[in-house]
């Protein structure tokens, strides 16, 4: 796989916004592999991921940004840049349950995802052995009702210490503060509903006594409103009278464990462009 | 197809159920031809539908039901008996849009339903032209803030002039009094929205505003709690970034006309037992 | 609504690609409102579909493509031009079955598509009353084993008579030879099945046999190989052991008018581009 | 849990089936927790799956059966037996890929299934890591076109060695003969295609190559003929034409583990019930 760099560019619209961006990228000798763009005409906003090839391009990786920023300004728009062989680095947060944790192991052995995971979070001593099988560095940091903000400072030293880009909540069953997300604002969480259908606490007990015939999961980033974060990916299967609260948390895991796999995936593949409370996902 | 009796009992559960209500069928010679059961152990309830043919079955069809009852009311058991060539009578009440309207329409003339629809109740006159080409009546009764209670006095007429059994709100856009389904309880409502989510009005727009990858429909009965009665029926479709509200009600449209359907099928087939706040549909 | 106009391109690849053709709509002071692109890598094709504003745009409708093709030509690139206020019509086939048949035309009427539908061509009488009901005219051409031949010159004389730009086989039983298609190649069809299972005759008899537990159905462009053109749209539902060739039909109906209706849309939107024997579906 | 005892049971129809099983249990003082029946009237078969607590049942497990055959054999029907608590034994084969093989190990540690795995078979030596961390007995047998018969042989012997009941093909590249599946007839296997789709080799490139919109799995008992087996369970996803080969793999493997570990699941908990090529799945 030859590198590639990818932009995220959301720009109020205009006329020559297309051929702007796709100028630059030629006149720099670039080939473009991948593109596509959204216009969300309510809020007036051109969204757009542009990726091509490094091979080839004239312009060396540590200009690209000052030169892009050049077109970019005038435009008034925002825009991230992203290196495809730049290999992100994960922490997972995960309480006493495996299943999303060995999930997202195996599909980075697997190479579905690329990006390290040096270090593993969780609240619970649960799953120090599954880090150990993988050579992943495991901290446990427990949580009471007094002891959080401590807790958390603990935690943003070692998000630090380790350079993480990313973390994903891996069915961790704690409230992450306001104060914490402002710090580090990079959190993909998996919630175990159909959202907004049952945010919050226990959402497979409740979805049993309102007597839904589908049950589903949603990764989004975490924000400081609990569950109300922009939607990455959701998912759903159905259930009958016949499952029970057990069937409903055993037949969960299997959407949770993708969910959040394909969340995770397009947020490391640079596809996932958040405006407002939503999300453009680009395919 | 021979005609068919169908029992519906819900009973506290106890040894023996099975082998009593079976013994009852083939004590008078009937052949069952569907059969299954549920148990609810956390409410301790045994729940199971039974269709024989009539054809061979020694009672006469006016004493079956003191014959089971007989059987049923020592083991607390309530019950309810249908016969396969009873047509059922529907009247289906709608607003503006005719999408289920003329869904319920194709699939009676059809014969995916086996039921009569004399009656077309609308709080608009839009849809009188559709009425009268499939002869059916059509009453406009205007609803207004200060006209509710007096206008629900007439629909409540009506229904008991055409004999109506069920009542299906086929995007019938008011809401109905507690007063009206204490009087009329057999209603089914499609809601577009997954419930839970979404309750109340304009469930589309608040999707689009949340920025759900996924949107449903559901099928439930009517009750005094306003789309919180049970559950029939739901399904899901999968949307992006690339649909707006406009494109959100199109998909919707073909997601409610199939749960309606799906959901008024089961309950003309006598495959729904309602016990508390759920449903168990018999497949 | 404002007009728009539409290229779809296919074009060996290369670089500067997305920069030449956005040039060409933004010197010409065009507004592009939705651009996507797909490069196969092993058929070494770019492809894309470009749709912006006529508002605005400085060359006239009728010297679009000839401008156009000075850039095209030496790309070698093959490309349509479309305006969105250009209205095509459809002609629908039908055999004995109305369900497709009816959802096409309260689809139409529903605004879903931007086409008219002055035709109706069945090889029974038995839809004539729907045709009239809708003012659509009917031609009736019994097809036997002798006179396919003669009955299909009819055919084709009567869709160049109504001016048809598109033929939508909506469940129509019979097999359209190889020498119609090469006269008349733009149609649509239905298949009652997950292509490529069960191809050729009596799919539901023969999944029903097999004891899949998922039926489906398949829009494609109809092609001399019988079922094996290009796939549009495909959808799937689940079955059970309970369900006999009869309820596969009725679940299969849902399937087909759905199908065909997304398949429909998306060429009527000029959404579609086919390539060998594949299409890219710009969503 | 308490233990229970299963039966599944098929048999001509006839009158009274229901309720001379029924009596059985209750006659021996046993509670019926499960009962579900399907009658098949193109075959003229009666299909049952009933399960009751063997808590407070009269008869000694080692006679239930024989007390059961005097009512069965009258009626012509074909019956097994099963309890709850007796732990079936597995072995899994595999060729070099791990995703199947790691989550049914997953599922069985995580108690989804109720079984022991002490064998793993293979044709490769590569995934004899996993079976030692997790303490499974790994036997790599290499098959060539000469040496099949004689490997067989020895596989036919480890699975007497290890009192293996129910061989999974986990993705096991290889064909099994005839010979083998006669005399060893337990044998679930996942095939990488939706059924009868893509018979045979290197399904998702010839997927790929027709350009379908849905790809899927199919868990099958195997038969003499390659692929042609009862169907047990199936499932699709959704792809698109940006999905190359890879990701239709990618994709696949998803879909594999799950429709597999449904597949497996619904065999361990006796809810499959097999006649003629065709499964009836108690749900």
């Amino acid at each position: 796989m030859n590198p590639t760099a990818t932009l995220l560019i959301s720009c109020p619209d205009q006329k020559g916004l297309v051929a702007k961006f796709a100028n630059f990228i030629y006149a720099n000798g670039g080939n473009i592999i991948d593109a596509d763009q959204h216009t969300d005409f309510e809020a007036g906003l051109f969204l757009t991921r542009i990726e091509w090839l490094l091979d080839g391009f004239n312009l060396p990786r540590d200009l690209i940004g000052a030169a892009f920023n050049a077109i970019a300004q005038p435009l008034g728009a925002k825009w991230e840049l992203h290196f495809s062989d730049t290999v992100p680095r994960i922490a997972i947060w995960v309480s006493r349950q495996d299943h999303c944790l060995l999930d997202l192991i195996w599909r980075q052995k697997a190479q579905e995802f690329n990006a390290d995971i040096p270090l593993i979070i969780s609240n619970h001593p649960h799953l120090q052995e599954v880090a150990a099988q993988f050579g992943i560095d495991y901290h446990h940091i427990p949580i009471t009702k007094d002891n959080k903000q401590e807790q958390e400072i603990k935690q943003l030293e070692l998000l630090r210490h380790y350079n993480i880009d990313l973390v994903v909540l891996a069915k961790y069953m704690q409230i992450i503060t306001d104060n914490f997300i402002q710090q580090f604002p990079q959190i993909i969480n998996i919630h175990h509903s159909f959202l907004p259908a049952f945010i919050g606490a226990n959402p497979y007990h409740r979805a049993f006594e309102r007597g839904v015939k589908i049950i589903g999961a949603t990764a989004h980033y975490a924000t400081v409103d609990l569950d109300c974060g922009p939607i990455i990916e959701q998912d759903v299967v159905r259930v009958s009278h016949r499952d029970n609260v057990d069937d409903l948390i055993r037949k969960g895991k299997d959407l949770e464990r993708i969910v959040l796999a394909r969340g995770v995936r397009s947020h490391l593949q640079n596809r996932v462009l958040v405006y407002g409370n939503k999300t453009v996902v680009f395919e």
